[in-house]
Order: C-alpha cells, then structure tokens, then sequence
C-alpha cells in the first residue's frame, strides 16, 4: 500500500508525490547502483527528493521496500509455471515455454530481476527470495530429467548443471540487454533458444 | 611487491606475515563479500588481523589491491588469445579453444573472476578492467562471425548477442560452481562445450 492509498487513488501530495510503483521503480536503481547492503534510508530519500525525517512517510522501511521490489520479478516468475503450457504437454515442449516466457520477464522487468540475481542473502527478506528462486529452478531440472527420459533431450549432460549453465545464460541479459538498443526482444528471445535448443553448429 | 620482499624473501615477521599472494586472497574474498565500493582499508586490516594503522604496511592502497586482483584473472585469460591454438586453425576450431580455456581459467581463478564479473566501474582502475574485459569478449565475436563465414556456424543468429549469451552461461559457473562438489572440472567443461556448440536437442 503506498501511503496515498490510504485515504485516496490520487498520488499524495506534498513535495513531492509517490505512489508506490514510483518508490519501487526509483527504489531498485538505487539499490542496483549502490548493492542492498550499501544502500541507507539517508540514499532512498535523497533520490526520492524527500528529507531523511520524512523518508518514513513514504517508504515503510528498507527491508519491505527491498520485499516488494523482489515480489515484481519473482511473482511473475513463479507464474510461469502455473501456466496451461507450463502443466500440459510433453516435457520438452512445457520446458521451452517456461524458458521463453522467463526470457519475456526477464526482458519486462529487467531491474527488478537484476536485485534478484545480485542478492547476497545477507537478510531473512533474502534468504526467502533465494529460496523462492531455487523452487522455480529445481522445477526446469525436473523438467529436463523428464525431457530426458522422453528421448527429446540428449542423455550425456548432467541435468542439474545443464539447469544451471541455461540459467547462466539467460540470466546474463539483464546485465548487458538495452531496451532502445539494436535488436527487439523477440530477436533475443529466438536467439537464445535456438542456442539453448541447438547449438551454434551450422547443420545441413 | 609484498613488503617483506624489501628486505627479504621469507614472509615478513610480526602479527602475522603475510606475502603479496596471501593478501590478495584475503582481500579479494572481503571484495566478493562486501562488494568492492563498501569494503574499507579498516575491513581489510580486521580481515588480515593487523590494527587499521598498521594496514599500509602490508597492502599499498584499495585500489592497487583491486588491480593486483583483476590482474589474477586478466592476464590468464588474456594470455589465452595468445596461444598457438588460439591463433592458428578454423575459426570454429579456435572458438572451442578459447571457450575451453576460458572455462579452465575461471574455475582456477573462480574468486578473481568473480570480482572481475562483478565490477560496476565506479573508479578508473575499475574502467580499466572493463575495458580489457570487452577486447578479450570482442576477439570472440570476431571468430564467431569468421566461423559463421566459413559455414561451420549458423547464420541465423547474431554474433554479438550469441557472444554474450555464450558467455552469460560460461561466466556463471564463478557464482555456482562448487571446487569439492560434485562434478569434475573435466565434466564441467564437457557438458558446457556439448550445450555451446549441439544444444539440448537429443540427435539420432
């Protein structure tokens, strides 16, 4: 709940007025700049444009805010998997959809999911943001023991370490992806799965 | 140099000694740890067990420490473009060598790595690194347009963005692999290669 909300839709007053996705937005670019732990109230309300005594008033604290911030990459995240395409359908074909669709968050909420990968795990608020990301990958490992069983996925990789270099992979684009740069996200999105599902050799 | 190297070879007396090897360790595992922004000389000095003035004895400045660092890794990887396999032979033949080597020297360097991967460029010893970082990753893109020109690489994907995607799974292994877990480096290095150059798709 941003404070506003409490008693109207409008954004607050006073100088000057945040909702809460603005504090969030703002939020995760400062904890990105700076890391989690480096990051004081004093810095939130300096970018905010807010004194330090009245940094309270519009942000609950930085644990919550640190909370919510990983809520915006994570409950998109765990969505996929709750999907018709991510329960229905052979192995293999139910592990591209979910590795597409991740690339789609990824892309979407590009900063949220960089605080999520650059947690240290310092913190309880963490700790389960960490666990919560490990869930989401043991279900593509399972999948590719699955898709390995079914003979769609190639037998002499390890499935855990396969997970995990493909993760690697993807996870990489919220480090170096530009939106208004060269390339649309559906480029990316195809480029990275004929790798993942192909490789780089040229085949007749 | 160490200090202890003025005078002598032996490691230098008092509480404890420390040569210039033995500091960078310790100091690039409080780097990885705190991140390099947020570690002070006095971190270092509880770190090393010296008092905070005693600390300049033994390393030369933060930023000399974090170049003497970046140099653990830099100058392996580097180094690899240089190799007799790296400069001679197909396109695709050099590729596979240089991501072979590539992987061997982020699993020997893994905490050097590390804080190579995760630097944010905030100094210029910091730019400097960066910049070195990119010629090596350049020389890549290089080879993979030449091997997609010599027909052993498909051309329907971007040599830029499958440089970086390439490397996104190769340089995650710093942040997940486990030097006494399961897996040799050996298999490591297979299972990457199998997935870089075949992909997932299991193939009669």
């Amino acid at each position: 709940m941003s404070p506003a909300s409490k008693t109207t839709s409008a954004p607050r007053r006073g100088r000057p007025g945040y909702d809460q996705e603005s504090v969030l937005q703002i939020a995760v670019g400062v904890f990105n700049r700076h890391g989690y732990d480096a990051t004081s109230m004093g810095m939130l309300a300096e970018e905010l444009g807010v004194s330090k005594s009245a940094i309270y008033h519009h942000v609950p604290s930085k644990g919550d805010l640190l909370r919510l911030a990983l809520d915006e990459a994570l409950v998109p995240l765990e969505a996929i998997g709750r999907q018709e395409q991510a329960m229905h359908g052979t192995a293999i074909e139910r592990l591209e959809f979910i590795l597409r669709s991740t690339i789609r968050v990824l892309i979407e909420r590009q900063p949220y999911v960089t605080l999520l990968l650059r947690l240290r795990g310092n913190t309880e608020v963490e700790r389960q943001a960490l666990e919560r990301r490990r869930a989401v990958d043991r279900k593509v490992t399972d999948l590719m023991i699955a898709a390995q069983a079914e003979g769609k996925v190639r037998t002499d990789v390890d499935p855990r370490t396969t997970t995990r270099l493909m993760f690697g992979m993807i996870n990489s684009l919220v480090e170096w992806y530009k939106p208004n740069g060269p390339g649309s996200p559906e480029q990316l999105e195809e480029n990275a799965i004929a790798m993942i599902v192909d490789g780089l050799r040229a085949r007749a």
